[in-house]
């Protein structure tokens, strides 16, 4: 798509560096890291989320953040690793081409997840009611 | 696997609200959620990460969490969701059985994801190195 950054990278238009690539999927560094060795897992035609992208190609992503976490702990010496996936801007998704975040963690690294909170009485039930409407 | 929270739910041995359920997948409300409606994808069978998880298992996990955010935003009337898949303790993961949050996001909602920051001169092509070796 014209005028995306990933498909620039995908095009070989932009530079990057490159950790992983077949014919569906390329993964490179986020070249503004959470950690270092943050890397993003891109399906190399245009989608935009998850609603978007077909079947076999979320599938090839997949297999390759699979691959990719056992790469980073064997050759960074982390100790884990978060995957993220944010679907539209509303979600911090600030390139609108489907990408996963496979962010490296180490002990003492001061990240935390989101806060959990607790329902209200029924919030729940009505939760569930509307999903199964 | 004994003692683990999900696998009680997976075998009703503790309540869940129940958002999607086949023979491989359980999907079902986290009860301390970030925002109203996150939900927890998990493999039925205990595996601790994406290590471990086999390929088949992992691909039905993602095919539900595809079909379940569309879900959520034709439901519950939001804007965008976060998917999050947390590897071992360091990396927040607080119940050793795999599973991926899929949170409902809203505008306003004051939720941030992680700072990113600049990588050192050299940083980013040793971290290339040592993957590549």
């Amino acid at each position: 798509m014209d005028n995306c950054i990933f498909c620039k990278i995908v095009a070989g238009e932009l530079p990057s560096y490159k950790v992983y690539e077949d014919d569906k999927v390329l993964a490179f560094l986020d070249i503004k890291p959470v950690n270092p060795g943050h890397t993003l897992v891109v399906s190399k035609a245009h989608y935009q989320n998850l609603e978007e992208i077909p079947e076999d190609e979320l599938i090839a992503i997949t297999i390759v953040i699979k691959k990719l976490g056992k790469l980073l702990k064997d050759k960074l010496a982390i100790e884990g690793y978060n995957v993220c996936e944010n679907n539209d801007s509303v979600a911090d998704q600030e390139v609108p081409h489907l990408h996963f975040h496979v962010i490296p963690r180490h002990v003492g690294d001061g990240l935390r997840t989101w806060k959990h909170v607790d329902y209200q009485a029924g919030e729940a039930e009505d939760i569930i009611k509307k999903l199964q409407n």
